[in-house]
C-alpha cells in the first residue's frame, strides 16, 4: 500500500505514452459509458492531458453529443487504451465530471478555456459545426466558419475530467497485470492500493 | 431503407479490415460492458471473425473472467473499433450470447469448438493456466502446460458471440457518419435503416 499526492501508475503510463509517441494514434483511447438506455457505450476520444498538478484524465468534447446526456445520467466511465508499440493496456475506471461554459467554478471555467485554447485552430472549428449525431441536411462541408485565434471557448465546447479510481494495468509482453485501487483517507487524501493479479 | 440476409454496414467493416490488414492490431477492438457494480468496463478483445453465414462477431473469452459475470448480469456490449491507418471508427451495439462447454445447443457447442481449433496452439495454452484476475502467487510463468493439438476446448474456453443491432459508422478522412439501425420484420427477418448524420 502506497499513500502519495502522485498515483504511482501515473508514471507507467506517462512512459507509455513516451515509448509510442511516434503514433499518432497513441493519443487516442476508448471511452466507455451508460447510455440513457442503460447499455453500454463506446468511442474513440483524444486524450487531451492531465488536469494540471493532478492524475485526472481531461477529454474535450461538444456539449452537444450524446455522451453528455449518458455522463448526465451515469456519471461513470472506464477509459481502455491499449498502446499498440508496447503492447500495454490501460483500463482506467472512475468518476466524469463535465465543465461546460455555465459552470458556477470560476477555477473549472479557467480550466475549460486553457483547454480551449491548448487544442489546434481546426478542432475548435468542429464545435461550430452542425450537432453531432443529428440527421445530415446539407451535402456541403460544414466547417467553413470564421474563428479569430483568440476568440474564447464557444457554447459547444466542453471539457470532461475523469478522476480515475481503478487502473487495471496490463502488459503483454512481460505477462504483467496490476490493480491500483483507489481508497480515500479520513483526512480527505487518497492513497492508492496496488496488487499483482493473473492476467 | 434497405432489406438483406447481408448486413449493408457488413461490407464496409470488411474493407475496413482489408486496408489495414497489415497492422497486427487492427484485429483488436474494445468491447464495453456493464459491471456487476452498475458501472461501465472496457478491454480489448480479438476479432474471431464472423460467425459462418452471418453478421455475428465472434470473441474468444476465459470463461473465469470478470466479463462472464458481467455479460450474465447485463448482456449488453458495445464494440469500439477504430481502424489507425484508413481513419475509421465502428460503434457496434449489440446483444452478447455466452457459449461455453456446458451449453444445451449442440450447433453452438460445435460453433464452439471450430473456435477453440481456429486459434493458434499458444492462445490454447492461456485457457489452462490460473485463473485471471485473481492474485498472482506464484512468481513462475504459469503457461508451461502441456497440450495436445487434437485435444477439445477445454472448461474455460469459451465463444461469445455479438449480435449487432445498430453500428454507428464514422470516417475521419472524409467527414462521413452513417447509422445502421437493425429492425425484425414480423416474419422473423431483419433489415437495417440507415441514415446519415452529422459527424
Amino acid at each position: 500500500m502506497a499513500s502519495s499526492t502522485a498515483a504511482p501508475w501515473k508514471q507507467l503510463l506517462v512512459n507509455a505514452l513516451q515509448a509510442n509517441a511516434p503514433l499518432k494514434h497513441s493519443s487516442f483511447f476508448q471511452l466507455a459509458t451508460i447510455g440513457f438506455n442503460g447499455r453500454p457505450s463506446n468511442r474513440t476520444v483524444v486524450f487531451r492531458g492531465f488536469q494540471e498538478g493532478s492524475d485526472k484524465i481531461q477529454i474535450n468534447t461538444d456539449y452537444r453529443s450524446r455522451k453528455i446526456e449518458d455522463i448526465k445520467h451515469c456519471p461513470f466511465g472506464e477509459i481502455c487504451w491499449y498502446f499498440t508499440d508496447s503492447w500495454e493496456q490501460f483500463r482506467i475506471n472512475g468518476t466524469i465530471d463535465i465543465i461546460d461554459g455555465s459552470n458556477p467554478d470560476p477555477v473549472k471555467l479557467q480550466q475549460r478555456e486553457r483547454a480551449w485554447f491548448a487544442s489546434s485552430l481546426k478542432s475548435r472549428l468542429q464545435y461550430l459545426g452542425p450537432s453531432p449525431g443529428l440527421p445530415c441536411i446539407s451535402e456541403e462541408p460544414c466547417n467553413e466558419y470564421p474563428l479569430d485565434p483568440s476568440t474564447g471557448p464557444v457554447g459547444a465546447f466542453c471539457l470532461l475530467v475523469l478522476d480515475p479510481e481503478e487502473v487495471d494495468y496490463l502488459n503483454l509482453k512481460s505477462n504483467e497485470r496490476l490493480i491500483y485501487t483507489s481508497k480515500r483517507n479520513g483526512d480527505g487524501g487518497q492513497c492508492w492500493m496496488l496488487e499483482k493479479i493473473n492476467p
